[in-house]
């Protein structure tokens, strides 16, 4: 896999770090050229930084070799703490350039979560981390100060529809984390067996998430390929990174996985119990899947999702809904209740589960395996009466000091939405809301990611904390490496375009440094501060041949040529009142 | 041009129409596959009307050939009127094949817009037409019912946030067409001048419509790639369509687009007036405006883009702003008005140019010259200014009976969205509102399109009654033909998005045919169904091959395989409560 082919494309977007005695911390740091003045003297803009998800890869000086895995951030950390003790050696094949790794849990009589700490009062390093991770924006402001033709609006914006004291401190302090995660209205995803994770927080007071699922079906797909799906993700930014693979090697694929990941990994654990018990629904056990929940946990998962708010009483309302059940795991449980006459093993474990998960600080995502998968399901009883189960459920986790975030919809027509994101706080006690979409129509087939980016940007700038991506092949057909790039761009777009509606600080920054570019047609800015660089690159130069990136060139460009070209027009009405006018 | 290729890839779409005693009205049928039941019967399912907007074109038995141009559905209607003369041979060269054609006008003394009959309480053939046409959705209702599995949801949805008598009705009926022209809520741009057009209205108590850009710029196309565009778009379901052109043969080329053109055509004659006289913007008079109106109006455009709202007062403020003046026309006129240190001449010249208007029923697009260009500008000054104005211009056309509609923005975040359509319906009585997104983010280039659907979506539903569609290479280079094809398909969804929240008297129908499909397997109605067939169906194939259609085949998809997937567990949890458990 040429690694280096795919993070060093671009050299005016380069890795870069900001130092602290406890870690230094990456980030994507941009080169803007110099402002050209009417009387041919320059000008300089300051380069643009930009919160990165893509860890080591995207450093030149990294050794790029999959074997070796990442560096161990958090090792110091945790090393440092009594609260957790290294037990074994990992149970992963040592044809495994990773088995016999040592595994660590919680110390007897210790708790190692980040709301344990948080609720002690104490700031754990990944919650400083993540507080100058949220910052990036800001220090974007306080190095840069926009040129002379500052922008009217402020960096901050003042329509905040939710004002908090965060957007009112316009600065995110390591006590500001640290109060949101004990609130249970944030959580840090982070394994104390992922020492590789660059931590990253996710709630409704921050940085709207983005998540990339990936993952071999029975059919398809192989360790190599997952394994650049993974970097392909974190190059485009994606947050988090879902493991959905159903098929053979699973275990071994996500030592892999894990171990090359720097963003927090979830997976599905009941995929691998049912894979365990060959496909067959009944065969599904407690103890089947308790000690998948083990060995995965050992591994360095960041957070499960479990569908353990499928009850009983609601499958008669889902059978007779358009779509019935539409999540594979809501599915499946539902087709054990049926056949064993008897409720959902994962609720009735509940506390089992939390007791595991609590040893490692494993998240929950607890799944919305009832969500509805078409308009005409939405917001109905069987999908808001798991939406009730989820919030019991969380409160019970919160006594085990476990991290949860509940998963969300599905289909729902943008008039429908709100609704969702009121109850999901009122009856989830605030924990952060985790979306697929929302779909805002059934028809869009080919579009999907379109479409679920709509509902996603609104239910995000209502609050949602995370949004799962779409893939323009949903619905019919495994998304490849193009679809996947599109998808997470496509989400990054809702995500930001949240945060802004959301007023979270100093998001329009780059937002400004783009358009200043384009106002002086500064071209390679212009691609270089956009989401996907080379798109932008490869349209802007099938269209404009060799004058399409020179700055220097006459003020206009061939879209609609001199005559028509507002922007020179505009200069020259800028001259015009420099000029006395 | 290979048009029955174009248009007749797709056994199962067909054309089909309504006759009335007025009329006969087109629109595209979907034929389904029957629902195969567990026991090996089957149960069929009703064909899916679809609004259209590709005219004959799509029609098989039609000529297909471009120098005939278009039936004139119109002419009987406007022959039977005394309102009309018809008074001289069209100007255009006799080379083109449309040459010497005789122009209609307004007979001395006498009206002919929408307005003035909907005023007078006249019901005109055109809104009969848009009447049946807006009810499609409904029809469907009334002659398909839904299946025995008819969703939970009515087929009318009942949270419109903007209810009104038309939502209560669920009818859209010829006398609720004409009170909504006659309040100046809706418009039928219809030039008497196009006969060829299948009238359509725009309004928010309507199907939400979206507009495409075709125009060749100095440096590029040719006439027989416009036409093509101008077909490609209404292929797509581009409810409007306005030429952009700057470059050589401009009348030429429009009157091609025009006779072939079966939805409404704008432009902005601006344009062609700075062509006439050599791209030098101070040499623009009214009399070369003037002159361009005419022969535009002759010749059958149906709406006109005025910049009469820039005025002097606010160039000093978009002078300063981070964009400045981003519209084409926008900044022409403002360049004038420093120029010459006059008011802009379409503000001052505005009475002349209703009276002209009138005369041919050609609709005012006012245009939005100060639109913001970037989010620091959103919501100015200079562009509210402009907005007031807006409001003013269009209450004297009124009183010409000239039927007008708003450009609104831009750039604006989610957040100040809202304010935007406040402040329009506000100041603008209610006129409909047609925006240009809003994009919500400045840094989306290369997914520009995706950027302006999230505004578009959000402002329609709140009211703005048609959207103009952004490609993925706006800010970049010219949209090819599958930039087109996209960005057409983008808008459809965020539209449709729109009008389900809006409550639109069954918008949910043809959502609820898709799920019902894909919760049978139905995978050729899925992609019968969906916006873009083409590219479903390509999706489909690349994945599963030999059996991506077979609805009789194992009922699973190799997406998640046998094991994995809900669809089949759902219908296992179907049969088991049928078998009375």
């Amino acid at each position: 896999m040429d690694i280096k082919g795919l993070f060093f494309d671009n050299p005016s977007r380069k890795k870069a770090y900001v130092n602290t005695p406890l870690f230094k911390m990456g980030y994507a740091q941009v080169e803007l050229t110099p402002t050209l003045k009417p009387d041919g003297s320059t000008c300089a803009n300051p380069p643009v930084s930009i919160y990165d998800t893509s860890g080591s890869w995207s450093d030149k000086s990294f050794h790029a070799d999959l074997s070796k895995g990442l560096p161990n951030l958090r090792s110091k950390w945790l090393d440092a703490s009594e609260d957790t003790i290294l037990l074994k050696k990992s149970p992963i094949s040592e044809k495994n350039p990773f088995g016999g790794r040592p595994v660590r849990r919680a110390a007897k009589g210790h708790e190692c979560t980040q709301l344990y700490y948080a609720r002690k009062g104490i700031i754990t390093p990944e919650m400083e981390y993540v507080a100058l991770r949220e910052n990036m924006a800001r220090l974007n402001c306080l190095k840069g100060k926009m040129s002379p033709e500052a922008p009217r609006n402020s960096l901050l914006i003042q329509h905040s529809p939710m004002p908090s004291e965060l957007f009112k401190a316009a600065e995110i302090t390591p006590e500001f984390v640290r109060g949101e995660v004990a609130a249970g209205r944030a959580i840090i995803p982070a394994n104390i067996n992922h020492p590789e994770l660059e931590p990253a927080i996710i709630g409704r007071n921050f940085l709207v998430k983005i998540n990339t699922n990936i993952g071999n079906s029975s059919m398809a797909s192989s360790i190599q390929e997952e394994l650049e799906k993974m970097l392909w993700a974190i190059k485009w930014g994606s947050d988090t990174l879902m493991d959905l693979s159903t098929g053979a090697d699973i275990t071994d694929t996500r030592e892999w996985i894990i171990r090359n990941c720097p963003v927090p990994v979830g997976t599905v654990p009941l995929y691998q119990a049912l894979e365990k018990v060959g496909g067959i629904v009944s065969d599904l056990t407690w103890e089947v899947y308790r000690d998948v929940l083990i060995e995965q946990a050992e591994q360095g998962v960041d957070y499960f999702t479990i569908h353990a708010g499928v009850l009983r009483e609601f499958i008669p309302a889902a059978a007779k809904r358009m779509s019935g059940i539409v999540s594979r795991g809501g599915a499946i449980m539902a087709k054990w209740c049926l056949e064993h006459n008897s409720e959902n093993f994962l609720y009735t474990h509940w506390d089992d589960i939390c007791e595991i998960c609590a040893a490692y600080d494993v998240s929950f995502s607890i799944g919305d395996g009832l969500r509805p998968g078409s308009l005409a399901d939405a917001n109905d009883s069987a999908q808001f009466g798991e939406l009730r189960v989820q919030g019991d459920l969380l409160k019970r986790a919160w006594k085990y000091n476990v991290q949860v975030m509940c998963e969300g919809p599905g289909h729902v027509p943008m008039h429908m939405i709100a609704e969702n994101m009121r109850n999901q706080l009122e009856w989830c006690s605030e924990a952060p809301f985790y979306t697929l979409g929302p779909l805002v129509m059934d028809y869009a087939a080919g579009y999907d990611n379109i479409n679920a980016a709509i509902g996603g940007s609104i239910i995000a700038s209502q609050g949602a904390a995370m949004l799962c991506y779409v893939t323009k092949k949903e619905h019919l057909a495994l998304p490849d490496r193009d679809d996947v790039r599109e998808g997470v761009v496509t989400f990054k777009i809702a995500a930001h375009a949240a945060d802004l509606a959301k007023g979270h600080p100093a998001a329009q920054y780059r937002d400004n440094a783009m358009s200043k570019a384009r106002a002086e047609f500064r071209w390679d800015d212009q691609i270089n501060l956009s989401l996907d660089p080379e798109r932008a690159r490869k349209f802007r130069a099938s269209h404009d041949g060799e004058f399409a990136f020179d700055n220097a060139a006459p003020h206009h460009c061939s879209m609609c040529g001199p005559k028509f070209c507002s922007m020179r027009a505009m200069r020259e009405i800028k001259e015009m009142f420099d000029n006395g006018q």
